[in-house]
């Protein structure tokens, strides 16, 4: 997979070599389609947009759709097929300091998955409109969780 | 990978055949280590958990942990090593009806990623101290994200 951002380091920022295989591998289960074509469209993260989103399952993972309607928000993943893996410290142009890939929610991390909370507003078939979505069109589906509100909230330290 | 749990389907489960190949690869980026270490001793969701559980992360991807202390929760996603794949359709022994894997938490799903909000207690190096995780002892962890709260919220159906 190729990344088609500009790889150079900026200022302050880190790059790693990647370890030479990967330890699992992962199903592309759907596709979503956003308003956003291009990395500049996008939302800094769902929270900031309204829009609505249409996530297609495939049909091979239909099935397990059984019963989503009982869920009002979904965990929606997804993954950010065109980031770049490498760069473990970064400068987002936001931030004045750099700032590790833990530490954001940029999409650039070594398992670029992307992750938001999505109000679930119809579903028809193997079609869902959300919203919350901060992804470009034609982003692939790797998974859809009931949203756990609360989640870690009873064990606070 | 092998399942290690009983791929028998129960009466109103549905299984599928998985494609052929992946389509993307994970590095495991290190390791979490928790009291449980049989499946039976996880609790159902890391928000119904005390415990304190400690993540690794490997010596290659630490200088992406840089500023992790300015957030007090983090998302951390991890990998269902023993988790079979295939079944769409389950019978969670603490439900009387089928559900699909996408209105679940359950860990069988086609891509079997665990992820739970966790309250940061400590940062040693390389080693943080959380709570609200599920997971058996020595999950593969894939990604830590500040936890967002309110994602989502803003934008309500």
């Amino acid at each position: 997979m190729t990344a088609i951002f500009d790889s150079t380091l900026r200022d302050g920022e880190i790059g790693i070599e990647l370890p030479e295989s990967f330890d699992a591998g992962l199903y592309f289960i759907g596709t979503i389609r956003t308003p956003f074509l291009r990395r500049e469209d996008c939302p800094r993260s769902g929270a900031d947009s309204d829009a609505l989103c249409t996530i297609e399952v495939f049909e091979r993972f239909a099935d397990a759709l059984l019963g989503i309607e009982a869920h009002a928000e979904f965990d929606v993943l997804y993954w950010l097929h065109r980031s770049l893996r490498t760069v473990m410290v970064q400068r987002p142009h936001h931030r004045p300091d750099p700032r590790g890939a833990f530490a954001l929610r940029s999409p650039v991390r070594p398992n670029p998955i992307g992750l938001s909370a999505c109000p679930l507003v119809k579903v028809e078939g193997r079609f869902l409109t959300v919203r919350g979505l901060d992804c470009l069109d034609g982003t692939p589906l790797i998974d859809l969780k009931p949203h756990q509100a609360d989640a870690g909230r009873r064990a606070g330290p």
